[in-house]
């Protein structure tokens, strides 16, 4: 059979939902992950080894937590770990369900714009596949939001498989996730 | 395990090759498949089952054969009773490598645009997933050859895997395939 002894690399790039925050994920990057574990890892779970990247948008005048007060040079340092802290729980959903499923996983985090950092991520690891969620939005709400799918599947060095959640998924607002 | 028991349906978009004419398979939908096989199969061939769609575009002039005279009805017949017998060879070429592989397949020929044809069969069959080669044009060349997996991974009405040769396989002009 045409497989290789070495399991093919996914990337899946996971972030957190607008509407429940951290550290839940959204509901386009659970989608792809279900879809993934049903569709293509199936029951080869040794096959396949998932790489999760997550990308923290850095928050740059601090003002999502408008009941922080940030007086000192260490109150920042507290609000850069509670971010670090947040990301760590959405990747921990991730790596808990692989471990129950017994694939060999990996994930990290890193800041910046996520399209950019995935794509260079891509550069750096050479998976065999990137994975990213998509909401599926029209092109007038495309616009506006900016898709990062669209731009991987244009820029990302190594084959791309874009997932839509479902209609029955989405939330009154499409752009919300 | 997350796979259910049903095999994931591979919906395989498959062409001639320009450059070397029916019945050989373009570089871009041999590479999508070899790729799909070792990354994606595995060694798990009863996990999945591969549809084969060849999509014919119609030669509205029939100007592709200079050698030919079309004198009477008959001589059309025969034409589109040639063209029917080349897209045969190349889908057997695909039906034969799973028949060694064991993997269950189908194959089928449709006459149109490819990219409508494409997305139209995707919401009749609904397929797991849709994979296409891609040449991986430049925004330059995309602009006059089109892309068919750019409309694709836009319209579909699945998750689209678009995978691009490898630079190694390009030919000397990057739009023949």
């Amino acid at each position: 059979m045409a497989g290789s002894s070495e399991p093919t690399r996914v990337m899946v790039a996971v972030n957190e939902s607008s509407i429940k925050g951290y550290p839940h994920p959204s509901i386009s990057c659970r989608a792809a992950f279900d879809w993934m574990l049903s569709k293509l890892v199936r029951s080869n779970a040794a096959g396949f080894h998932l790489l999760f990247l997550h990308v923290q948008v850095p928050d740059e005048d601090g003002f999502d937590d408008m009941d922080s007060i940030y007086a000192s040079p260490p109150d920042f340092q507290r609000m850069k770990q509670r971010d670090k802290i947040r990301g760590l729980h959405l990747l921990e959903h991730f790596v808990n369900q692989c471990h129950q499923l017994e694939i060999k996983c990996e994930a990290w985090i890193k800041q910046g714009d996520p399209k950019e950092v995935i794509c260079s991520e891509v550069k750096r690891v050479q998976p065999d596949l990137l994975v990213v969620g998509s909401r599926g939005l029209g092109p007038f709400q495309r616009v506006f939001v900016g898709t990062v799918s669209e731009f991987c599947v244009k820029h990302a060095d190594c084959p791309v498989i874009t997932i839509k959640r479902k209609a029955d998924e989405a939330p009154k607002d499409p752009v919300d996730d």
